[in-house]
């Protein structure tokens, strides 16, 4: 019988394949995850972030601010933080005896983001921030959760958590948490659900019991804890919801704590009865472990209350917003890094032949019109997402630091209601995306030995965390779209409006630009509809097609970035390439996209009520 | 420091974790697999499978025969394969030594199957087998799929390699490797693919030189050979496609050859030069290896040619419609099984409650309306698929056996013209289906504690294999549609007119009847159009959107097995939930994705060539 021989590792070459799995691909080009002519495309010709800078929170950053450091940060997400991307997917963290040991890289990258400042980028320099707006902030993290999102994810839930505290905190609390967490020396976490609950946060059960040294006793437990252990800081805090013994039922009765996994007692630091109970396998994600907590086995596990008592939701939600759009980010940065797999493929790979060729030597697939429209389609998904982050990046910090009130009221109105777009957009299409980058890798995109399939598995989390994307849904039409008498709807007509008279004035295809203006007014004719069926008490009628509401809604917004980014190219210093692309793809989404809105309209007004009506045992 | 104790235990036992890591849902019904009372509703009210019984081919045959076997496949099935599917999935192969080290389990449930006559259940007597009708076999591989779809894949593959020597093997070769084959001795594979080649065959560079001895001498290499080495039984015969030494360039030079990994030798078993260079690692199907494969590394890999010289594609293309249906099969199964988690999971899972209520016990999740859309789509995504198979398996059987040239005809024109959809449909809408029922299970959804993952990464693959969905789509549109004058499409036309015509008179909702003519007219039309494009030349104007014309078609042919599904349900002896169910989805599908097709029509008939137009660059 032969042994595998010198002759099967040639084989394993031709393969792609390499003894150290390190992953492969064909192309001798390095993975950009994230194109620097987009996202200099988007900050100075399309989202204007130099005017920022004239507002008061943002006077001491100019341009060359904000590109020292994105430019700090992309060069060390693809010098540092991408080699370490698969091993950390191939070799999760482990739970033994009691600690969570996770990849031995992390210490030194987790330091190295510190030094970078990316941890207190946004934060205000009172507490050693650089005061960075949240669009620069977008973009650097795009870079560095293309690279790694594991690893960026102890930074996001740190500043999470540290934002929380340096919102709601007393002294006190701020004093004992907050400098340790923003210099790096103790990483924070989000506790909020618990096994019981899920998504269901007014049935969290979790007690927080007073006593006379200011702090609580806490007794729980919490599941799906990211990050709650690991080896690269010596403490965590955990913040926490629970409910203060004597607290009103539902989301009314709920507080927020934070609660260390070691506390200072006499200048050192001692368990706080926080206890590992297990470690979930997931499926992505894989180098920041997800953690089931138990608080308070042994009755001695104390917690700092956040904020005022029963507030704990109302702390939690005000920083709703930007966690939604960090899974936004995450969503556009995990289709990203897989969309530059599949293009330097496509670019490499040679198979066939174009149609009316038999002969002559294979070429590269990228010539395949199949494979043309699949990566049109991840660059319209991909990019408009990021275009609508932007965006929405912008309104977050026009809404802080407009110049008047107007401004920061308008720009308010506009997160708000763009805010599940952000979430759910990156997410939904970009896991559909991350589909066909595994799709255009063919054979070789089922195997682990290429990336595709690694990125399919993180994107998946982003339509399930921070709010499922149905409940998103549900948020946007019930919520949002309907808040304020329709304001925050007519302002995004208007803002859609300007940018059809910019497309116009720039000699963008006229159809382009009355397909959008046309997508406008049905989606504002099937709102109002849907807002009178709600006054008049039809729940069903108003929110049975929530989800298509979204989808339509979504289209329509991504349809209005590509309008936007397609006008802004006809006069940017880009190349002749990015002009030709950005045209392609603002085409491709709003003539194959935006027809799409008036057909989800009328789902939404039909009443088809196939799946309102149906009864469990129907299935 | 505390450390992972009893309460730890408690613990893992609330998120439903269990130390054997064998998978775990909340519900105590175990999963049915497929439906008993779907394919008992599809064979014998919808599909009239006992007529079956009256042709020549089948006349052994009665409904009793048909339902023994597919009791005793699907009870196998949910008893023995099942609760093996995990373990494979956790423990894939090993290469080590040059060999492939497969799951200890299979060899026996191999041999079970072997017995159960699932190998030639479809084979003529003549060969040992039973002589089914593929419409039965296709039922019965549902539910073993679905069990474990590795585990059937050795099976499916040796059917496949045995079917091409029975039907162009020389005596001599079907004396040389049949009987063993069908026997279960031995397993087969298929080995096309070769590492520069892909889906492009007429590229292949496997050589075969003539000897005197009746042989070829084989040299080259090949990738992604499923079941090339194992340890289920001693031997494997591989059908690859090769050149003999001068044939013509292109496809039209390639040959067909069986290929053991050991040869007889005087009545001894000795290695034939097959050596494993490699096993790939792939995301799904774990309980199968797919190996690079060299042959004649030590210039003495022998092969016998099955059918003429330089007509292996042809050989391989004549088997293409039953292993393109065999995929179909795996999509549904593989969705079926996804299904019945999330729908055991979403009547046992309590979560929040139902709208306007805030009190009292938390409702299971199936209450959510938002959780009964994503399961209704499944059920129409899952119910349809399998309709649509049974359809074309019966199309198979009539093909081979119809009372008439004319009825043999007609089949044969609709089998060829609804196998691309047959294979394509459960494969991209099936993993549409999986990914839902991650979504339903939540954060659970995202470990690898709970199936559903599993089963979305088996998925994934049948959008790659026995040609790219993609390469299906150009099948379809330039090929299947305008054969014979575009006969096929009006047999489709007429078959669905039928159906019209039954559920009318069955008492369908005549808006669900209405919706459905007018599609089969625009799909007409449209199909009219771009026939003339091509027969002007206009390659680019007829194929631009295939994937897009893929997507129409299906969308209208599933369209009509649900209004076909509607109506046989009106008098069939079926539970009143089951009856209510089937008219919930007919209605969801006919309301919500019927009209799609015009907009996918006008998107064909547009000329839209945004990606057609797209050079290398603009990526």
């Amino acid at each position: 019988m032969r042994r595998d021989n010198s002759r099967g590792k040639y084989a394993l070459r031709v393969l792609g394949f390499a003894q150290s799995r390190q992953p492969k691909r064909m192309a001798t080009q390095s993975n950009p995850l994230v194109d620097d002519d987009l996202v200099d495309f988007l900050l100075y010709s399309v989202l204007d972030a130099e005017s920022l800078c004239k507002l008061g929170g943002y006077r001491q950053h100019s341009k060359q601010t904000f590109d020292l450091y994105i430019d700090s940060v992309r060069r060390f997400s693809r010098q540092d933080l991408l080699p370490t991307y698969k091993p950390m997917d191939e070799e999760p963290p482990v739970f033994r005896d009691g600690r969570i040991h996770t990849h031995p890289a992390l210490p030194a990258l987790y330091k190295q983001m510190i030094d970078l400042g990316v941890l207190t980028a946004t934060r205000p320099e009172s507490v050693g921030g650089q005061q960075m707006p949240m669009l620069i902030h977008t973009m650097a993290s795009a870079y560095l959760m293309a690279a790694n999102l594991s690893a960026y994810g102890y930074i996001g839930l740190t500043l999470g958590a540290g934002h929380l505290i340096e919102a709601f905190g007393s002294d006190e609390v701020k004093e004992r948490f907050l400098a340790r967490m923003y210099e790096g020396e103790w990483t924070g976490t989000m506790a909020l659900t618990e096994p019981q609950a899920g998504s269901s946060l007014g049935d969290i059960s979790t007690t927080a019991t007073p006593t006379d040294d200011g702090h609580y006793l806490i007794k729980g437990s919490k599941i799906f804890i990211s990050g709650a252990d690991h080896a690269i800081t010596v403490n965590v805090v955990n913040l926490t919801l629970a409910r203060i013994k004597g607290a009103p039922e539902g989301t009314k009765g709920i507080s927020l704590f934070a609660i260390p996994r070691l506390r200072e007692e006499d200048g050192r630091l001692v368990p706080n009865d926080v206890t590992v109970a297990g470690m979930i396998h997931k499926i992505g994600w894989r180098g920041i472990p997800s953690l089931a907590l138990e608080f308070g086995d042994e009755g001695d596990c104390r917690g700092w209350l956040v904020g005022e008592p029963n507030q704990g939701l109302r702390c939690m939600f005000q920083m709703m917003n930007e966690a939604r759009i960090m899974i936004g980010v995450n969503g556009f940065a995990t289709a990203s890094a897989a969309y530059h797999e599949a293009r330097l493929y496509a670019l490499d790979r040679r198979q066939g032949r174009t149609p009316g060729r038999r002969d002559g030597e294979q070429v590269p697939i990228v010539e395949h019109a199949d494979v043309r429209r699949m990566l049109l389609r991840q660059k319209a998904i991909v990019e408009g997402s990021l275009a609508l982050l932007g965006t929405v990046s912008r309104y977050a910090d026009l809404a802080a630091h407009g110049a008047t009130a107007e401004d920061r009221e308008r720009a308010d109105l506009l997160l708000n209601l763009l805010t599940p777009v952000a979430k759910t957009f990156p997410a939904e299409r970009g896991f559909e995306s991350n589909v066909l980058s595994v799709q255009i890798h063919g054979g070789y995109g089922y195997t682990s030995e290429y990336l595709p399939e690694a990125y399919m598995r993180d994107q998946k989390l982003n339509t399930i965390h921070e709010g499922t994307n149905g409940i998103q849904s549900m948020d946007l039409l019930g919520r949002q779209v309907m808040s304020k008498g329709g304001a925050p709807l007519r302002a995004l007509a208007e803002e859609i409006g300007h940018t059809v008279a910019r497309a116009r004035e720039a000699g963008c295809d006229p159809e382009l630009c009355g397909a959008l203006e046309e997508a406008v007014t049905r989606v504002g004719a099937i709102t109002m509809e849907l807002g009178q069926r709600g006054m008049t008490g039809d729940a069903d009628g108003m929110l049975g097609h929530s989800w298509d509401y979204l989808d339509m809604f979504a289209t329509l917004v991504i349809g209005w970035q590509w309008l936007n980014m397609a006008a802004a190219a006809r006069t940017a210093l880009i190349s002749e390439a990015r002009k030709r692309g950005t045209d392609a793809a603002a085409q491709y989404w709003i003539r194959t996209e935006i027809p799409r809105i008036s057909l989800l309209a009328s789902l939404c007004r039909s009443n088809e009520d196939s799946y309102i009506k149906a009864e469990a045992d129907w299935f």
